[in-house]
Parts: structure tokens; sequence; C-alpha cells
């Protein structure tokens, strides 16, 4: 598909848990809106601390889907 | 709300009478199709000049809205 | 029009052949959907390569539509 | 004096109203525990958005203040 | 004039007041020199501080203006 | 509080065993010297190797705390 | 020429027709003014669209000439 | 050893299921060719999608062994 | 093959003629001594000027090659 | 210690002589303060001139040292 | 001086002896040109190499003006 | 020699004494496995600190070499 065109949406993904699940909420939640998704890249790496620990981390990620 | 997933869009608000204004134009045009707007973030301050003075100023910045 | 806003989308074009066929691909993708696009700016150059050649050009670009 | 040694502090200012009130509110904290500042740099420009429109504006600057 | 050709000037503008009278003091004394400016980016927000306040906003920026 | 003002520091946190263990114990060492830990944000991610594998990974982060 | 000086010029050089001939119309126009013309290096690729095509090249790019 | 000499090379270590195993993947291949790896920094973290799940971590990064 | 691990070599093509030649002799170049390259991603755009045209093109691409 | 956390702390370092000297000036009034300094990283380098010749060296630098 | 404007002018020093001797002579031929120097900032350092030597340093600065 | 191919090498020179030394450094290492460094490129400095000094500088750099 020599020719094929991709849009790139720009997500947060937000895990209490670990880094991987937050990436995984973002691309589970794009999965919801557009068939073809194909690859992401992270941009960001945040998080919310509450009583001194992670509460939560946050990810900012470009996922590429096919037009 | 630790499992959240929020999408940023990019968007450029003008005004011609200062920078605030092109934010809240912005922000204004995004509320009109997006129900959870939460925050934003300035990537590029621009402008127009004519006659030697700023005739528009615009401003690039992505809006975080919950998905 | 200074209180225009305008929404950036963020594509990649791809093409066998050149990288300008690659980023007319994206805009004409672009066209389909959006009526009043206005400028592109050029964000990453990469591509393919089989048997020592380049076999696919593909350039993300943002593109500017008057919302 | 040629050999002098500054630091860089960098902090987040907020305001309900402007970029410049966001802007003294962080000038004026740090002024609280040093008595030298000198100069401040722009870092980042954020804020928040509640029922369409700017709540918060919160600019990240670096001040810089004599050793 | 699909042909045309821009040349960047970059400048500091400064003002005691507000970052819009800094970029208005910019954009004037380009306008002194060249008659044929187009457009602004601003690249750099810094200032000075005196007695725990913004004495100076000092705002860097390209002008554009046709060759 | 539309007024606040934050202060960000920047910590390495280090740990044998992963990435999210780096995060947490420079957030922890952030937390014994400040009472009002509120953000954080990934800046680096570095690590040392031994005998062909990682024996520590390195991140940097700001954090950023209630003035 | 070991103790030679250089000044950078920023250019932006548009075409109708391709990304090179925007590169030479900029380099042309310098080279009215300037004798010495060494090297340049892109700095951004932009452009215009038009009913869903190119209708504009817009390249920029610093170009090295000798004091 | 004041005076030594470290070479940095580029590696994108992929894993089907952590950051962490692509990260170790790049290093243990780096460390069949080189004999003494010290250190390794993060460049870029990126993944493919398949049903709507990440099928693959891709982690860029350079590591740096003695010359 | 999810478990692959790439290397990233930086090259510079030049060419007299175009980019896209500037960067198939670089990507040839790198054939020769590599079997399996993958991709490229064009990290730089320079060239010479000589007589006011420019005589030379130059693109630093990272070709990746798997281990 | 693999557990350990490093603080950054981010100085100006100012010389009439030369960029050494003024990255050894940073570090030396750092040292007044913090026991465990550890390694340093230029960030920028900039410096003031007088009469058409450098009249002072100015050297950012961000000082990591041990919690 | 308040409402002051100064123009940034980017220049390559070159020197076959040291960083700082490229400094100077970019300065000294600013200086013929313009009254008003202030102060310099380096954006890139390069050089030249000739039998395993450097055979020349190349300091790229911008050095503001006051207009 | 229009068509020529550079690679591109990243190393890391350290000293003692100065910058330029262990820029030279890394150099010389390079030059015993390559016959033909045409040119270095800056990318990072850093360094050491032993007992508030100065223990070793760092300077990360890219040797351009003919293929």
């Amino acid at each position: 598909m020599p020719n094929s065109v991709y849009k790139k949406i720009e997500l947060v993904g937000c895990s209490p848990t670990s880094l991987s699940e937050a990436i995984s909420n973002a691309i589970a939640a794009a999965a919801e809106d557009h068939g073809n998704l194909g690859w992401f890249e992270v941009k960001e790496i945040r998080g919310n601390i509450q009583n001194g620990k992670v509460s939560q981390y946050q990810v900012s990620l470009k996922v590429g889907c096919k037009v």
C-alpha cells in the first residue's frame, strides 16, 4: 500500500498502576473510535503525586491509524 | 478517575486585539464541539503585520478533553 | 477574518515515487473530509527501504483547516 | 561583577486573570525567599478550562538570582 | 506571488508595561528599516526583575519581510 | 486556588529493578523535604550496564510542589 | 582561511512547483545582495493549499555567506 | 581513566511484553559485538498495535561503550 | 519478529541534482555494508552554493538495519 | 548505591577570562552549599560584549548532587 | 532604556586555535559593522579535521546589538 | 565529489584538563579506525566533579568521515 495515508491522533492515557497500563488505556479508547490503529509514539510521561507516592501515571502518545 | 483517557486537539486562535483573546477564541470554538475541555498548552505565538503594526495575533494551542 | 479559528490535523502521506507525491496524497485525503484546508507544515520525513532502494517515502505533516 | 554566579529556580505562577499576573505571582513568591532576583525566562504557557473558558493561566518560568 | 522570497529578521523588543507592547516596539523598529513586513513569530519571552517585580518584558521575535 | 505558585525541583531517581521504582525513589526523597508534592514530569531515561545487562535505571524528573 | 567569519541570513523561498525551486528562488534572491554565498541549511518546510492541492511550497533556510 | 574515549551506538530494541524487555534485548544484542558497554540513554519509545492492543514495544536507545 | 533488534546508522548523502538522489546515494552506500536495511529517517537538509546556485544537496539520515 | 537519588541544580557561572573558568566558578559556588557534587551538564553558553570584545563568558549548567 | 529594541545577527566565527578565538573573531567582525554590540549566544560548535586533528573550530553565535 | 556519502560516528571524548583536549582525544581515537575524517559537531558538554572542582570534561561529538 505504497500510497497509503495515515492520521495521527494525540491521546493521554492514565493509570494508577503502571506506564504500560496508561499506554494500553489510551490505545483501547482509540480503538473504540478507529478501526485501523497501526502504531503509537510516546511523547510525554507525567503523573500525579499523593502522600509522597505516584497516584497516577499519565502518558501522552500519538496513535497512527489508516485513513 | 485514575484510568481516564484524554484527547489533545490542536487549534490556532486568532484575534486582532490580544494574545489572551486569541486563546479564548480557540477554546470557545473547541467548546462547541467537545463537552469536556480540561486544559490547554500554548505551542506557538505568531501574528500578522500591516502598516508596521500587529494586525492579528495567532496562538497555536493544544486543548485536552476527556474521551 | 481576524477572529478566525483553525484546527491542525496531523497526517502521514506515503508515496513510492517522491516526497512531493507523499505530501499531495496526504492533502488529498484531508480534503475529502474537510472543506477549508489552508496550509501545511512538514514535521518529519521518513521512508522504507527494500533491496537497497527507497520503496516508500513517508511525510508527516500538519494541515491547517478553518473551523 | 565578572565572576558572579547565579542560580536558576523554576516556578509555575498561576492567575485566573492574565498571563502577566501569572508571571508576577511567581516572581513575588520567589522574592519572599531570595533577595537578589535578576531576570526571568518563560518556559511554558498552559492553563485550565472550565465551562468553555480559561479559568486559570499557568506560566512556567525560570528566575535567576545572585548567589 | 507564488515565487516570492521573504527575509526573516530577529529582534528583541522591550517594554516596562506588557508583552504586547514589547512585540509592538520591535515591529515598529523593524518597520522603519523595511517596507514590507508580513508576519512575526515569537521565539522567546524573558524579562528583568527589580525589587521583586517585573521591570522589563523582553520578547525575541522573527519578523518576515518581502525581499 | 487560582493564584497559587508552584516550584519545580529536578531529581534523578535510580533503581536496579525498574523504571517505576526509579521514579518512586526520587519522589520519596523529595517528599522528605517538601510537604506538598503535586505532580512529576519525566525528562530523561538513562541507565548503567554491567556484564551486558541493565544494572541501574536512572530517571530524571521534575517534581512540582506548592510554595 | 582558518580565521574566516561567515554571516547566516534566514530566508523563505516560495514556489508553486517544487521544494527545490523554492530553495533555488531563495538562494537566487540572496545572491543579488551578497557576493559570497557558501552553504544553506533547511530549517522548515511549509506550504499553502488551494482546492485540496498544494498551491505553494515555502522553504525556510539559512544561507551562510562570507563576511 | 580521565582521557577515555567512548563510542555511542544507536539501537532499537523490541519486545511484545514490556518496555524494560525491549531495552534489555537491545543491550544484549550490543553486548555480543562490544565488550565494554557502560551506559544507555533512551531516545524514543514507540510501538505497534494489533487488534486494539500493543503488539510490540520499540525503544530507541544509545549505548555507550569504551573504545 | 517481536524481539528483533535494529541498529541505526547515520549517513550524509550528497547529490548535485536533487534531494531524492542524495537520499538514494546514502542508502545505496549503506546497502553495500549491511544486508537488512529497513527504513530511513531524514534528520537534516543542507547544501552547498556556487555562483548563486545550489551545487550540492546534502541530506543527513539515519538508516535502520536488522542486527 | 543502586537506589540513590540525586538533585539537579541550575547555575550560571561567569568569568571575564574563559569558558572553563565560568564553569569552575559555578561549581565552586555550588560546592559551598552542597557536599556531594557529582557531575555537571552545560546547557547554554552566552556572554557580554564591550568595545567589540568579550567582556564576560556566561555558562548555564546543571549540577548533580547526591541527596 | 525600558523600550529598547535589539537586533540579533547570526555569525560563524572560525579559528585554527581555540573556541574562544573563534568567538572573538566573529564578534570583532560584527563590531566593524555595528556600533552597539551587547551580548552573544553560542548556538552551535563544529569544526574541521585534517590528518586526525582539529584544523579549525567553527562557532555559530547570535550577537545582539541595539537598534 | 558531488555524489559523496559520509558516515557520522558519535563519540565522547574525556579530558581532565580542557574542553579542547576532550575533543582532540575523541578525534584521535576516531582517526585510528577511519582514514577520512572530515568534520565534527559538538552535541553535548558534561563533566565530573570531585572535591568541588572539575575532575573530567566530557564532550559528545559526531565525527563525519567519507565512506
